[in-house]
């Protein structure tokens, strides 16, 4: 194959039909931002509708805002806006509440609907958060916790097949190495053996197409800062799928998820569909935001999402094997999110140095260069010259520089 | 006693220490707010503050603001400077979450501090989302639920003496009729038979002194919408007494309550003090808000704003009685919060007439008008002149016209 060069990539962006997006977005200058799959940026239209609803809704309509701007219904609209990026009804997804918060819901919620099964699957290696609810919930619900490797699938189905499943927790990509797991197939091995599934899809909404309903999913979560853009820490959400709305019962029984919050009752009941994973007021600021980036992302076509991530993740692994790299993200492209991650045992300095040169990714322990490719506001010279700045700055050795040495990381 | 004149008010007013404050918040202007019980008014400062994290931490800071601009650490620097307001020490309050989801780990925490009792007592007629979240959590701990009224002094003993309870879960102030609850010696009673106090500050802090630490509470959660200012539906928070820090365990064990969570650990260690109570990533734009609104109350003294606060709803109650109106908000100044509920068969519709003439409560069924008094922005003139109001809308009889029927109302 002859190498890309940097014209390759000016041609492909001129001739990219997601192009245009770029410009909506508020990028600082001289910044090549690779961490879009831990933080989002920030869309040009958001600081505007966040001030609407701070001066306009709060300061001018205070309480009445809650019925006239629609607040008490945003839990609900969001999750309507939010719903095709996941391949779910408009009515099958909530917006509110952390991910934390929301997978214990939705975990306890599995746990009970499959109340003869004592044990809980989940991955070896997941996030924290995940593998820290899961195991709250577990203490709690008393069911036994194991864990597994997913990207190893006998093992997999080993442990969905062991007969006292209820559920499975599992990140739809893996937020280290960026593999793309299987949902369909994962999902009828789960339903085979009479086992739930919690899917996690914060590394893979905004990312690539999600199917939730088509592939037959039971519960999943995700937040809305990475690839979504939603704002920092902002809302996360919570998907139940049709066939378990009735039946699922969730723990945080908050009055925003009563039948008739209005009634004042003394008795909780439960309100139909998704609205019972509700728990208790949010915010209407980070609503805002969130609701500003998903009017974007209703303009975009996941297709054309999908196959531009796949060129940019496979031209920085063209790039930085032809420098010597190497990568724990799969080459094969439909076992990929939209993250590269790199391996290197000075890792953590290279990515500080690379900071500096404002090409911004992040690091993972042990040894993870992590690097995210937004479709929609990263161009192909981008990556590109990001690839290049990386081997330069392991060529020169500029990141032996002491201002490069470990301090704390967040994600 | 002589009437109470406009005249005295205007005096009151121009006298008042505190009047300068009302020039701090963004009011609409021929509006009289007595719903900042529901939701507080905007402070004049909080756009400039949002639109700083939004487009300078957010938008040019990226990932880097996690560290740069101290988010990381905001739900306990924004739970340092609550703390005063809650009679708390700096680290025994952190702030994320919403009401509800807050209530859950401090009643599921507080239950397994006293594993050998087996029930939990709430009140009759808490707020709705006190009464659901205790029945949730009651229900997962497989302990007996039991109501009572906290305002019959000789049923609440006779509760909490069983023997068998393990926590009691009340409101400070109540949400309809506004009575003050004895925090002291409510908490030296529930100790003395064995009894951890959680405590729900919604509806007082911001409003009322609240001597958390000095009387003895052990745990305490509230919002920050109502007399605080915080924005709508901004995060909640918790208060863990420094006595309960080492051994509480909570249930929604997220990353961000992990004792080292940058060590990507396999396995969950609650981190030290309060932090054990958080979980996962907050909306930093959210945070913003209650900051701008925290930084004013830094400089508010709580003696004046408690003086205020009882000469405004005794003058509401002078002005209303002698109008011939109803009250069931306590009488005696020690047992009052900072709201005057009056009792009208007609009062749905008495409300939405006032809001129409600029005079703004809330209605809570059957028949309570709720008039909150926030001492920061409401003057004695704007008190007389909401009891002329409501007055004359009976008096006339314009509540009769039918666009003031009954419909659909929140908090």
């Amino acid at each position: 194959m002859t190498p890309t060069t940097r014209e390759d990539c000016l041609r492909r962006d001129a001739a990219d039909p997601l192009a245009a997006f770029r410009a909506e977005f508020a990028l600082p200058e001289n910044v090549i931002y690779l961490d879009g799959n831990s933080l989002g940026a920030l869309p040009a239209a958001t600081p505007g509708r966040v001030a609407e609803v701070v001066e306009r809704e709060w300061g001018r309509g205070l309480i009445a805002s809650w019925n006239d701007a629609g607040w008490w219904d945003k839990p609900r609209t969001l999750g309507a806006k939010l719903a095709p990026l996941v391949g779910a009804a408009p009515d099958e997804v909530v917006v509110g509440d952390g991910t934390s918060a929301n997978l214990f819901k939705a975990l306890v919620a599995a746990l009970r609907l499959n109340p003869g099964r004592r044990a809980v699957v989940g991955e070896s290696t997941n996030f924290p958060t995940d593998l820290y609810v899961t195991q709250g919930a577990a203490e709690l619900m008393d069911v036994v916790e194991r864990r597994v490797d997913p990207d190893n699938r006998a093992a997999l189905a080993a442990a969905l097949a062991a007969g006292d499943v209820a559920a499975v927790v599992l990140s739809h990509v893996d937020y280290r190495t960026g593999a793309l797991r299987d949902m369909a197939e994962i999902n009828r091995l789960a339903r085979a053996n009479g086992v739930l599934t919690v899917w996690d899809l914060c590394h893979s909404v905004g990312a690539v197409p999600v199917e939730l309903a088509a592939t037959g999913a039971d519960f999943a979560v995700g937040c809305t800062y990475k690839y979504l853009n939603g704002g920092p820490g902002g809302p996360a959400f919570t998907y139940v799928a049709h066939r378990h709305q009735a039946a699922a019962r969730q723990p945080l029984t908050g009055w925003h998820g009563h039948a008739r919050p209005f009634d004042f009752a003394a008795e909780y009941v439960p309100a139909e569909g998704a609205s019972r994973f509700l728990s208790g007021s949010q915010s209407l600021i980070a609503a805002a935001a969130l609701e500003s980036a998903l009017d974007l992302w209703a303009r975009v076509d996941l297709g054309r999402l999908r196959a531009k991530s796949l060129a940019l993740t496979e031209l920085f692994l063209e790039l930085t094997e032809r420098a010597g790299f190497a990568s724990v993200t799969p080459r094969a492209a439909a076992r990929r999110g939209s993250q590269v991650s790199l391996r290197h045992p000075e890792g953590y300095a290279i990515v500080q140095a690379l900071i500096k040169r404002g090409v911004v990714g992040d690091f993972r322990a042990p040894d993870i260069m992590r690097f995210g490719f937004a479709p929609l506001y990263l161009r192909y010279v981008d990556v590109y010259d990001a690839a290049a700045a990386l081997a330069d700055v392991v060529r020169t050795g500029e990141w032996r520089d002491p201002a490069f040495a470990r301090r704390r990381q967040v994600t």
